[in-house]
């Protein structure tokens, strides 16, 4: 059943004992969206706890690990966050999957798993539709909730800057400010500051990145022994393929990892012009239509990743109206 | 005599024939502010142009260029947007250096040179304050006159990542996109597009820069010999400096580019644990908290400047509460 915000809020309002669940590879929205409900949940009394994240980076880490549940919580409603499918659960939220009470998303792919569904695709981050949720409820916008909401639109959003920003990213961000957050801290550490790691990183990619097809193609390889050199985490890594679309003329960025264990990770960025899912698609993966991903078996070298890959670009590229 | 919203309205809808101008060195916010303006004005059905700026770039011309005077226009009432002192007008413009009639900005150090001015230190940018004025005409936010405050409110806010960014600017940017312009696209073209020559010379920066004093400071040199092989202009090397201070751990960044006449341009970025303005004196220069900016003759080797903008960092750095 899908509901709208009054009645998912009509829901959180009638029940107790929730757990929140984030999903895989969690970024700002996610967490944002589970840091903000667990706080508003609380402070209208509810017993509210967000399920340990086993992937939690350190720079989102404060929004959701001081809410982890307490021993012996025992779970009587179960909320899903920015989750668009069972899939994204994280091995210990496996147990959760076919008793998700409420799905509070904004991807338009979203499966529709929870007894009942709030989906919302024209939100530019998830965390819109839950700080909606929260004034539902009669949630006050204290500053902790306004930093949980803040982050998890302004990360999705690229801060404010893609093109899923709407009139309403704009009215939340401006309420978040109003209830005292300091945005450009949040966005200095979020944005602006690179770590020595990351910015090691991107002088490689600047060093060695190919432009093919008069430019229109720009191709970067993470080799896995300058990650290790440089002692790169996934933090560091974070959105680090978007790096090759930032070129004028580019149209096709592709961003290979060398991953530990031998396998390779491609992503893939495309201007309007160029389906990057259709790329991906070609090499058993998929995504986005200008962001999308595939995986590479640890049998197959980077060298024949970067071949793979690269003849699925151009055969795409070849059909585009470009 | 300062003026507020209402009383600078009320200036504009009594005047005709009104010339606007903009400052040096033009960015998004005088550009942005004076097509607006000139926009809003001509929708009441009044004669208004802008005056035509020699340093205008491609980047920001659309918005003024189509407004430039036509032969023969008397103008009778001026109005400076974001200009916060008469050193920076335009040579053009020293004309009515003593008869600017309104003063719209943004900046705190305004000397407030126009027989009414209008002035607010809070406002991200200064599109927000002639937003204010436009709605309090009574002009409708037509898609033209959104994109032009747009530009201005984003461009000077970082697109609202800096901590200038208000609740306000939020809200002025939530009416554009109301508008139906279409802010992923113009981000893009602002703030993800890198040209070739910018990439260009953002990868020597990342080959050259170096860190003194255990990573605090970082400095990059833009040597002309790489300016004119990259073939960047004054629009590819926009805010460029900003890159050193971006990095984990800098907290002062400085970045000199040799001039074609052979003087030397230094331009200092801090943390806020340090002066950048007090850097820059030291060296003739001077500027905000936070980004300052000094210059050296030619009779000075880009060496000999690197020396002395570095001393005066040290001295400053060490006497800093860091």
């Amino acid at each position: 059943m899908t509901v709208d915000v009054q009645g998912a809020a009509s829901a959180l309002l009638r029940e107790n004992d929730i757990l929140i669940l984030t999903h895989r590879r969690p970024d700002g929205d996610t967490t944002g969206c589970a840091g903000a409900l667990c706080r508003g949940l609380r402070q209208l009394g509810k017993r509210a706890f967000i399920l340990e994240n086993p992937e939690i980076t350190r720079r989102y880490a404060p929004m959701i690990v001081p809410c982890y549940p307490e021993s012996g919580f025992v779970p009587q409603f179960i909320v899903s966050t920015d989750i668009a499918e069972q899939k994204l659960f994280t091995d210990n939220a496996k147990q959760y999957e076919d008793k998700i009470d409420l799905v509070i998303d904004h991807h338009r792919s979203n499966e529709l798993f929870g007894k009942e569904n709030l989906v919302r695709p024209d939100a530019g981050g998830c965390a819109e539709v839950i700080y909606d949720v929260l004034m539902a409820m009669g949630v006050r916008l204290t500053q902790d909730i306004a930093e949980c909401v803040y982050v998890g639109v302004s990360t999705d959003t690229g801060c404010f800057k893609f093109s899923n920003t709407t009139a309403h990213s704009h009215a939340v961000a401006a309420a978040c400010l109003s209830a005292g957050i300091d945005g450009g801290e949040i966005n200095r550490a979020l944005f602006e500051t690179k770590s020595r790691p990351r910015f090691d990183m991107e002088r490689i990619i600047f060093e060695t990145m190919e432009f093919l097809h008069e430019g229109k193609i720009a191709l970067a390889v993470l080799r896995r022994a300058d990650i290790t050199r440089t002692g790169a985490d996934m933090d560091d890594l974070d959105s680090i393929a978007s790096l090759t679309r930032q070129i004028e003329g580019v149209q096709v960025g592709i961003t290979l990892t060398e991953n530990s264990d031998g396998t390779t990770k491609v992503s893939v960025r495309t201007t309007k012009e160029v389906d990057a899912s259709a790329i991906c698609k070609k090499c058993g993966g998929g995504g986005h239509l200008r962001a999308a991903g595939a995986s590479f078996g640890a049998e197959l070298s980077t060298e024949e990743a970067r071949a793979a890959i690269l003849k699925a670009a151009e055969e795409v590229y070849e059909q585009s109206d470009v």
